[in-house]
C-alpha cells in the first residue's frame, strides 16, 4: 500500500500526492488543503463532500474532463486508482493510497481518464472533500460496478 | 437565533445565508458546497478546514480584504457575527447562526470587516469548511479575546 508521504509522485501517471499542514491546536486543528498559489492548482470548479459509511464502497468513477483533487479530513479511507490509459507508461498499474488523519493527511490530485474508488476504513463516516476543476457535469462522469471483472482489482 | 433556512439574506449587511444541497445515500451523503457557477462565487482563493471540538470557541477574528464562506458537513456550531462597521445599516447587530447537518447545512459569506467567531455544538468535533477569495494572509486579519468587552456577546 502506497502512502508516499511528502512525496508529490505515485506510480500512476499524473497522480500527484502532497503531505498537507495540520496545525494542532486544542480547540480544534486547522487543516491545509488548497490555495490558488499552489504549484499544482489550475483552476476551481466546485467544491463538495461526499461522505463515506463504515466499511461501505463509493466505486468506480471514471472523469472524461474533470480534475479532482481529494483530502479527508476527518476518518480514513483507502482510495484505489485503475490507470487503463492506452497511452499511459502506467497502463494496466493500480494504487492503493489510505488518506485520513493524523498520518495520511495528504492532497491527492486524479487526472482524468483514470478509474477510481475508495472505501470507508474508520468506525465513524469518513468525509472526503473534493476540490475541483470544473463543477460536476453527469455527461463527463462514467461509472462501472464496483465488482467489475475489466478492472484487476477486488475490494475487501 | 437566525436560521433563515432556504434564505439568501440574513440581518447583517452582506452576509448571506444559502440551503445547501445533501444527495442522502446510504453509502454516504454527498453535501453540495460551492461552484464557480453560482451567483455568490466571485473567485478562488484558499480551501481549509478548521476542527472545533465539542464546546470549544474561536473567537473573535476580522479580516480586512477577504470573504469567506463557510459550510460545517461534520458536527454543528453556533456561528456569532458582528457589526461594527460605521456606514453598515446593520451597524452594532449580533447575527447567531447554527450551521451543521442535517437541519443546519448552509452556505454563509461572511464579508470583510465583520467579526466573526465559532463554538462546537456537538459532543463530536465539528469541521468548518471555508472557501475564500484569498488565500490566508496573516497581514489582513484581526483578532480580539474571545471575552472583548468591545463586543456585545457573551459566549456560553
Amino acid at each position: 500500500m502506497d502512502s508516499l508521504i511528502g512525496s508529490t509522485d505515485s506510480k500512476i501517471q499524473g497522480v500527484l500526492i502532497q503531505n498537507l499542514k495540520q496545525i494542532e491546536n486544542k480547540k480544534g486543528a486547522v487543516l491545509h488543503m488548497l490555495r490558488e498559489d499552489s504549484p499544482i492548482f489550475s483552476r476551481f470548479g466546485e467544491v463538495y463532500f461526499s461522505l463515506v459509511n463504515p466499511g461501505m464502497i463509493k466505486a468506480w468513477k471514471r472523469h472524461k474532463a474533470m480534475t479532482q483533487h481529494f483530502a479527508v479530513p476527518v476518518g480514513q479511507i483507502l482510495l484505489v486508482i485503475y490507470d487503463d490509459r492506452i497511452a499511459s507508461p502506467t497502463h494496466g498499474e493500480v494504487g492503493e493510497f489510505t488518506l485520513g488523519r493524523p498520518d495520511h493527511y495528504f492532497l491527492v490530485r486524479i487526472p482524468p481518464m483514470v478509474w477510481y474508488g475508495f472505501q470507508g476504513l474508520t468506525t465513524m463516516p469518513s468525509l472526503v472533500a473534493n476540490c475541483s476543476d470544473l463543477p460536476h457535469d453527469p455527461q463527463e462522469l462514467e461509472k462501472k460496478d464496483t465488482e467489475d471483472s475489466n478492472i484487476p482489482y477486488r475490494w475487501r
